[in-house]
């Protein structure tokens, strides 16, 4: 017997039916003599619709209020999802974030989970009853409602399954699980059994939107065992585990990328120190995040430097860049927006030399040109032009054996 | 300067122009100078469908589930009006029932409310904010949200008023005050400046549905003056006040009248101890609500036994009547659904003889024969056949002068 966490999203919630089968899953579970705790998210489109109605009485009101107005979504699905668990015969009570004591920050819109009092789940699990509580909201410090931003279900089903010290946090979603890369751009995909939290990090930050970073990290922390599941297809899904439990893991896990971001190069720029904080100051400054930065070491006392953006903030970034450029005495700006970012994400890569330039390999004999490199411990990232992205992605799976299941410890 | 909390209903809140309309009338309190706490329902039409939804899933669910469901309604108009409110420029903070801490039992659905704390409330309005209350809401003993029943807002209002000794609770709804008796059966129908609370009970009850009656009972024992308001057309509405301050008041008040009842009449029953409850044990027992009673004194040995309930309870009752006729050797049942109740209300009556033998002139006068009479301090009622309830609300109207406003004190 094991206490799991199901988190079910806002499109496993879209209607009376799919309610009434995530109900069907959720007594699947019990009745194999689990205790589970169910955390849920509004139907899909119900956040936005209630945004839409509060921004359309007042485009600058307090987030006190719009978090009142748009927490009732989850209110609505969790008493709904209760009672289908009733008539398919269970003890259910649902919990709004503030009933059952998610306590966060005063940061309405994007509060931040503080402490979560896991007794009164505790108590009805030993009972019987199957909780509901409503996933993105708590309670502030002065009693009010607050909500985690957008996504900030699964880090309510990750904190409550760290407070109660549940066996399984698991994320119901409508993929079926986390794959060496997107099944779109390479059918030869593979969903994973297991992969780390560190794996996943970089998998989900580099543009795999399976999971929200914030609960893979609180996951990581908390060292709740993560599994992502899928709501609609039976199977066993992609567990997110500590990385002890994977010696024998493969090199590479998978291939992440992205499509979002573009290069601006600052070349010829006098090398001496503080040129990096010159020209990222004025960016940052501008509210402009960055990604990845290289500089190389500089010859005849000039060095170029180039960091990437997204492709939204890419026009301001290079009106500045020009600036500092001109103040720093640089030759110019090379800018480019047609350009992706593939990445080799692997835990296995840290002990391993030869991943880096077996990597660069296959893309060379492909004539892909790489126009940036970033490495860190369990990745390596390659800047190609755009159009490249599919080719790349292909020949790196294969040339890395991704399609094979590794095999069985 | 005065404390006012004003209750807005549903269909005040129907829109976002109406919301907007709602806040305008309330920035304008605001403006004279008065401290202002608003209660609201939910939108029209929206505790309806979410009902459905729920019972869509499970017709016979828990109904702390469907408390938590439904509650919602009002937990979105609180936040709207409260952007709303800011939009005009005034300081504004919503609050649901729990939130404000107004305690009830533990009868979701039908909850009471067993007290307020209007401190933080009252610490709002001292710094200028308006509170926005949900009405029919509250928090249960174990910390649920339990609701009030149907129409528990203006309960909410007045017993926030109480919590708050506010100067006076003004209940705005889609009718501009509380009238002699119905505009659309007598066209000559007038509004009350005032009315006492017992009045307003007894029009209350008798089918004029302004005021819900908990929230007219509570304002009596709590000595809140409730005021009557159109939210669509200003005026003073009618205030609602205690008794004292009416010592001049008329005779008769207005004219209330009841189209959903239905007469059952034992007769012939053997007249000894026992029967009115030997009749209405097993009516009461089938859960059929009785509303007038009478019985004559017995001629002969044997006596009439005659009752009035719901339309909708009439063939029911008519079943059970029959067979507790035949238990107690009575001759027989003789049912009436073709029958509407006429009240004259007014404390005026309570030290006045002569009313009732008015009124029955009146009818008789008409050639409308009275089927059935029962009286209280404060009301005479008479049932007649419902073809006659035109004829009967209009000539009792003009014969007690009601078209005319009593004379200055």
């Amino acid at each position: 017997m094991a206490l799991i966490v199901q988190k079910y999203g806002g499109t496993s919630m879209g209607s009376v039916e799919r309610i009434e089968h995530v109900a069907s899953k959720v007594k699947s579970f019990h009745d194999q003599g689990h205790q589970v705790v169910v955390v849920v998210s509004a139907m899909s489109g119900e956040t936005d619709r209630l945004l839409k109605l509060a921004k359309s009485i007042n485009p600058r009101g307090s987030a006190r209020e719009l978090d009142q107005i748009i927490s009732t979504g989850e209110q609505v699905t969790i008493g709904l999802l209760a009672l289908a668990l009733q008539k398919a015969g269970l003890k259910s009570r649902s919990y709004t974030g503030p009933q059952v004591a998610i306590r966060t920050d005063e940061a309405y819109g994007k509060a931040r989970i503080q402490s979560i009092d896991g007794e009164k789940l505790l108590a009805d699990c030993r009972e019987g009853v199957v909780p509901v509580v409503a996933g993105f909201q708590g309670l502030s410090p002065d009693g009010s409602t607050a909500t985690l931003g957008r996504g900030g279900s699964d880090t309510t089903g990750v904190a409550i399954a760290a407070a109660m010290k549940a066996d399984e946090c698991q994320i119901y979603t409508d993929v079926d699980g986390v794959y060496t890369t997107d099944p779109r751009v390479e059918p030869a995909a593979r969903r994973l059994d297991k992969i780390t939290f560190e794996e996943m990090l970089e998998m989900a930050s580099l543009g795999s939107k399976v999971l929200q970073i914030r609960a893979v990290e609180f996951a990581g922390k908390y060292k709740v065992p993560l599994r992502v599941v899928s709501t609609f297809v039976d199977g066993p899904g992609t567990l997110i585990t500590l990385e002890e439990d994977n010696v024998e893991s493969p090199l590479v896990s998978g291939i992440a990328f992205n499509r979002d971001e573009a290069q601006l190069t600052v070349n010829g720029v006098p090398d001496k120190p503080g040129i990096a904080a010159a020209i990222l100051g004025p960016i940052g400054d501008a509210n402009v995040e960055v990604d990845m930065i290289v500089q190389n070491i500089g010859a005849d006392g000039a060095t170029d430097f180039t960091f990437t953006v997204h492709r939204n903030d890419f026009e301001k970034a290079h009106e500045i860049s020009k600036k500092v450029a001109a103040s720093l005495g640089a030759k110019g700006v090379l800018p480019a927006s047609d350009i992706v970012k593939v990445s080799l994400v692997g835990v296995g890569m840290r002990s391993h030399a030869g991943i880096a330039s077996k990597m660069f390999k296959v893309l060379a004999d492909e004539g892909i040109n790489i126009r940036m490199i970033s490495t860190s411990e369990i990745k390596i990232s390659v800047v190609v032009q755009d159009k490249y992205l599919e080719l790349a992605v292909r020949s790196l799976h294969k040339a890395f054996g991704l399609e094979n299941a590794p095999p069985k410890v």
